[in-house]
């Protein structure tokens, strides 16, 4: 929506904006999506999740996955967000689907996908 | 960018898309300005700042006010955010120009600007 807020990935803070749409990448370089949304923790202030979306064509077969905002390292020269994944470990991660986002809101399933990444809830 | 996370404001998180724009009033009901961007904390994993936009005319004298995450409650009648914040508080209350954003970064004026409104940083 906006370009008020510079890009400074050296910084301690960056604009959700800049976070949306930028490259995820695990350690072999291979990219593995692109962040399509960060959900906020209304009450407690924090970021719960980074929604990556996975292959598809035109939308068509697009998996999304939500990522503990924890597992994502910028790397400037990549220009992008490295995850500790491999592809294979990725197609077994939890995904939600266009119709069931709402179950990024349950705690449980929330526990569940932290846990899938080996990050601790900030919730718990 | 997208519209993939369904907005439910009775729900515990939020997609950091449907904050921006959302219109910011004062407990009057006077509209005080709208969200124009969300800056998160890359290690910390928090919201540190609503940014919020306020006045001006095609980006003419337009100020812009970071605003700690907790001191906006959703107001759902209002389909907005409110704080509880008069007009001549706000217009005494830290703004940033649009070629010093990089403040943002600086945690002494983050203190400055948590402290205008009363709320504990985070970070401390």
């Amino acid at each position: 929506m906006t370009d008020f807020i510079a890009r400074d990935e050296t910084a301690t803070l960056i604009s959700a904006d800049k976070v949306e749409g930028t490259a995820v990448f695990n350690h072999d370089g291979e990219k593995l999506g692109s962040v399509e949304d960060v959900m906020l923790d209304k009450r407690q202030g924090n970021v719960a999740f980074a929604v990556m979306s996975f292959g598809g064509f035109l939308g068509m077969g697009e998996k999304h996955h939500p990522l503990p905002w924890d597992t994502l390292d910028y790397d400037e020269d990549r220009d992008g967000y490295v995850v500790n994944l491999s592809k294979e470990k990725l197609e077994d991660a939890p995904t939600i689907e266009r119709n069931e986002t709402n179950r990024l809101y349950d705690r449980s399933y929330g526990e569940k996908v932290y846990g899938y990444y080996g990050v601790q809830p900030y919730w718990i």
